[in-house]
């Protein structure tokens, strides 16, 4: 009797080493001699059965893959609901692994994901006990760049924007530092998060101290005081003679309406964000009567696998190895999460926990990582960061001075279910 | 006889690079035994007799001072008018260089910077022809992002922030093809050229051909055409699946107003506070329907010195090392500029320009670097433009994962002179 097939999606937003993942599950399963197919767009793709077969893709693309952003399968934001909801979404899924003898399933995403492939593995341990057919192996793996899953001590997509993000905030401090004589004396960087505070909190590496960029971290968990906020800005410009201020995008006033509330609402019933940076920009212009910049790199940081640190890097490819593993050990309803055994030297493993214990719950910054004013972050917040943004990721340039990214042939197998319209 | 001193200051916006040309000015004139006084926030500094002693500075420290982003002694935005409205500061700029035995002055900067570096040089001489103290030589030392100096090929500075555009435009592009099947279609991202489209031409590096990104190009030099522009874009979405818009902040309505200035509410329901991608990503939000995100690195751009380009790197250096090697032959009242030899190989040499030729002046795009329907940019500009980001400019990064940068003494020299209020 064959193996079977793999079967790999990726989910949510993409990350800057969400590829890298997809490499090495690819090239795990080839060792293993387990071929495997991607859902095109996600779960989306599983269910109109558009299936990639990658090995039509070569082992240098393949290799590439792994230092190139974005999700080269094609991600989707589409949440199942649960099973009784939904259940024709569930069978329909189970029926397409069936159909191309998938014997694994691999989702790459955050909570919802893990949610999804729990869901799936009991569905389809509940058709394997009736008719027989070999069980499903569900495996979730980690990505998200909100560092926000449960158990995990990091996730993998989060170390590389955490980078970016303190990378960039020194830099744009120099900047503002040179010029703030007789220019911008304020800069407010706004970042990613809408719970969770630790991308602004990430930006607290670029300096030490409070002299020091960023002056103000605005976190979502700190419900927002303009005026003491203002205070404390002020203070800065007449003690530093300029100021450098990162707030994230899910920064809320204490009744909990978000300072940029945009209207709409994302696929997933989110509210979507858009524009706290210059509002408090705004806010700064306006009242403190300090020249103020703004930047919004949005889509940029999380993509940014030009400045992709290589312990994250390293997570990345270890999570996709290691998930390829527990899928062929017969592992089911697990997630490959990084455990941390050191903080100096940093060290880590992997080990596998269940689902259950990751399917949407959300891991929020504890207390203890913010500073007690409300505006920076604490050692052992320090402590924590510190190893995820260090080395730089392996990059190769191509001789245009561009980073060498790859795009995949992305060839679908043979369909042979009917339609199912999603 | 002492062959006196060097004054060295930093004028207007920095770049990822204009530490570097301070960098090969300070080890150029220390090889001739030549002392370097810097400006404190440039020519304002020089003014107050604000001067920065940089025999205080270790040689490591200079040689990572190349690889610093903004201006390690500080700029300033301070033009100063014709001789006779500025009479007294022109006055008081030769007092304080005679007070410290300075002969030599280079001035980097843009196009007001060679104007006032080519006034003090006119009035120096008048002044010595009457008292026959020795001259002084004034030198202009190119750089801008905004790559609008008359005469030099290119501007040390510009060709970093166009790889980080670039690079960002096909980084963040990946990550939009990923998710676009049910999620965003249209990511704009807004760059710097209040005048001049030269930053927005560079991101057409990031792709080739109509089907790659980015899809249009809004240059300032162009006059906005919003239903022209809207249905550009919903076919690119149609064709493509999703569209990447790269606007330059200096967009204007056919009228000439600032596209960015349109005031009132974005389709947000936001005031508006400036800020052309934004503002664009209403409009097409509010009239096509379609998700849209929007970056503006803003700082970002003109200070990611981590993705600075080797071809500016090198220039950057070369600048700094010529205008040294002018000032000590004797030269006046010129500028350094590159100088294209060929496009393919790249070669390019350094040779002095007037000032004259070059102060006040400003380069536009040429016409024939814009693409017939005014969203792209034509095979000569890509000519022109590629060698401008090739290689990667050298750069340590600490065992923290963050760029090496450093932070200099700025130790000032004794004042000789009354105080000069500015």
């Amino acid at each position: 009797m064959s193996q079977g097939k793999l079967l790999y999606a990726q989910s949510g937003g993409v990350t800057a080493v969400i590829n890298t993942t997809a490499a090495a599950v690819i090239e795990a399963a080839r060792a293993a001699k387990v071929p495997v197919l991607a859902g095109q767009n996600g779960i989306v793709g599983v269910l109109r059965e558009e299936l990639i077969d990658t090995r039509r893709e070569s082992a240098a693309d393949i290799r590439r893959l792994a230092q190139t952003p974005g999700g080269a399968f094609g991600s989707c934001r589409f949440k199942l609901k649960d099973i009784d909801t939904d259940r024709a979404h569930y069978e329909r899924l189970i029926d397409v692994c069936r159909a191309h003898d998938v014997r694994y399933f691999l989702y790459n995403g955050g909570n919802d994901s893990a949610d999804t492939a729990l869901k799936v593995s009991q569905l389809a341990r509940e058709f394997a006990d009736s008719d027989r057919y070999p069980p499903l192996a569900c495996i979730g793996v980690p990505k998200t760049v909100d560092n926000d899953l449960a158990v995990t001590d990091c996730c993998p997509g989060f170390g590389s924007v955490a980078k970016y993000t303190a990378t960039s905030v020194l830099e744009a401090s120099f900047d503002v530092a040179a010029m703030a004589e007789s220019s911008t004396k304020v800069f407010v960087m706004e970042v990613m998060g809408r719970h969770a505070g630790w991308i602004a909190a990430a930006a607290g590496l670029a300096g030490n101290g409070r002299d020091e960029p960023p002056h103000l971290i605005l976190f979502p968990e700190v419900p927002y005081d303009e005026k003491a906020v203002l205070a404390e800005i002020r203070r800065v410009v007449e003690r530093v003679g300029w100021c450098t201020v990162v707030v994230s995008e899910g920064l809320r006033h204490p009744d909990g309406r978000f300072v940029a509330e945009a209207g709409g609402k994302d696929a997933f019933g989110h509210a979507q964000l858009g524009g706290v940076g210059p509002t408090l920009a705004g806010t700064i212009t306006a009242k403190l009567d300090l020249k103020t910049h703004w930047a919004v790199p949005d889509y940029l940081q999380r993509s940014a696998r030009h400045i992709a640190s290589k312990t994250d890097y390293d997570h990345a490819l270890a999570v996709g190895e290691a998930a390829v593993a527990l899928a062929l050990a017969g592992k089911n309803a697990v997630m490959p999460v990084i455990r941390r055994t050191s903080d100096q030297p940093y060290r880590w493993k992997i080990e596998p926990a269940p689902l259950t214990r990751i399917a949407n719950r959300e891991k929020k910054m504890p207390k203890r990582y913010i500073r007690r004013d409300g505006y920076g972050i604490t050692d052992s917040c320090r402590r924590y960061l510190a190893p995820l943004i260090r080395g730089e990721a392996p990059l190769e340039y191509g001789r245009d001075g561009l980073p060498k990214f790859v795009k995949l042939k992305r060839q679908l197998v043979a369909k042979k279910l009917p339609d199912y319209p999603v």
